[in-house]
């Protein structure tokens, strides 16, 4: 069997389970970050690796300040996700001999403006030569409050759906240009509590039941409430992509306070109830059409 | 210019000194990890992340089972270099999506073999696909206690220069089966004054130079006396790396128990004073071929 008839969910599933655990860590295996217990630390590490490959995660010809920032975002999305605060990253560059130098320079810039804008310190980086595509591996570290810790699971039926922003057309630009909702999801568990979130990377349609899932329960959504970045169709929210907005479950009794605060503190960036989770019968099960999963063949 | 031309040290001097570290901690960017204070913890925390890729550090053809303990391998060296107890990884998996599925089991089973010797636990992962070679990058994390974390720097004129095991002859098999030095290293700073100290990866014609210039000073090694594997020639200990030994200098004061307790604790490694630290002044510094150097072209 190969790699592409299983798709990356499944080929996790495959790998992962065999991942034993030593006793004492809280393990989040299938959850947007690693969380751990550390012997001789308060509060809880956050662990995130992730990469973008050239071909894959972006083209050839895009700007190297583009790719850089990129790289540097997608795992702080996934900090954003937990609720937690990136400190440090270290960086693997895997690059052919033929590279300009200059390129890199300006990828190296891009990370570090990245970095800056959420005071994450790049503390160590490798380089190899590589046959292949250029290719960045990032690897973040950071911390959260025990109480204040996010994951996918912890949804609860009836609980109301929001999203942060607006959704579809991020392959245009916003891909490579985006800031992972870190402050937001920060604000959120401080005055809220969400019970469960994740960051849109793989698009509504694949993500919402994977968080539904985590969260053993159905859902319901409304495709006309789904916030349409200007020029985006309902197809487009669901299933393209690299949204990197915040989804999240919290009780419809704090729905009118989070409305009415989140509008007083976040003035420019719109927060929209798209739904509920539902019993976990399977008619309560919707069918989205797939967002986009890493490996398949296209069906 | 091109990658090729700069070599990956020049490289890495070029792109790192750029990153600029938060005030709080402890930057170790040229060292083998990069070590930092982390608030609401005791002691350091380790960080680590490195890369193995097909056709670059391993051949294609090579058991998949191999390819894995080389993988999660390779960064437990650097903390063996540190003196630092690893505790968690995270790898992140590039590969192409014709990769059978099976070999990717073998992989990971390589990977958690590795993992487990050193009660390391693999707590995240991440997959994507990639028009080009299988490339595996591994982040560790872990800590050390302030006192003992080892560096390339600190070394003093007149400091007995030792290494552990046989030196050459790595490419043949050893490069794939190495064990990290990590139980040695612990007990070295445990009971001994480790004034620097590093892992021979690239040879010890790239990685001596390197030591003595973090601690800037020279260095003088009696060729006669490099502990050769079986078949290896004094060449080949020099220039081919992959060797995963740990060269450290130490006060010759402690010379005579350093030997004696050595040969009691690890009666089937031996320990080789192969020279001394010398003062900086150029003509201490000794020509030896160099090991190997990424990116670079052959001269």
């Amino acid at each position: 069997m190969k790699v592409r008839d299983l798709g990356e969910d499944k080929l996790l599933d495959l790998l992962l389970p065999r991942l034993l655990p030593g006793k004492t860590i809280a393990m989040r295996l299938r959850d947007d970050c690693a969380v751990v217990e550390m012997q001789d630390c308060r509060g809880l590490l956050v662990l995130k690796t992730d990469c973008v490959v050239e071909g894959v995660h972006f083209l050839r010809g895009t700007k190297a300040l583009d790719v850089g920032w990129k790289a540097m975002m997608r795992p702080l999305s996934d900090f954003a996700a937990t609720s937690a605060v990136p400190k440090f990253a270290l960086i693997t560059l895997m690059a052919p001999k033929q590279t300009e130098v200059a390129w890199l320079q300006e990828l190296y810039r891009g990370m570090r403006r990245a970095a800056k804008r959420f005071k994450v310190s790049i503390v160590g980086g490798e380089t190899s030569s590589t046959p292949g595509p250029i290719a960045i591996s990032t690897s973040v570290v950071g911390f959260v409050e025990g109480e204040r810790c996010a994951s996918r699971r912890g949804g609860k039926a009836g609980d109301d759906v929001f999203v942060t922003g607006r959704l579809g057309g991020a392959l245009k630009q916003k891909h490579l240009r985006f800031i992972p909702r870190i402050a937001e999801s920060r604000w959120l568990t401080n005055n809220f509590s969400i019970h469960a979130m994740m960051d849109l990377s793989d698009g509504l349609g694949a993500d919402l039941p994977r968080l539904a899932r985590a969260s053993k329960v159905g859902f319901k959504i409304q495709m006309k409430d789904l916030p349409l970045t200007r020029g985006a169709k309902v197809n487009d929210a669901i299933s393209e992509g690299e949204d990197y907005e915040l989804l999240f479950a919290i009780s419809p009794r704090q729905r009118d306070r989070l409305v009415r605060s989140w509008a007083k503190k976040f003035t420019r960036l719109p927060l929209t109830r798209i739904g509920s989770l539902s019993q976990p019968s399977t008619k309560n099960f919707q069918l989205l059409p797939r967002g986009y999963v890493h490996f398949q063949k296209p069906s």
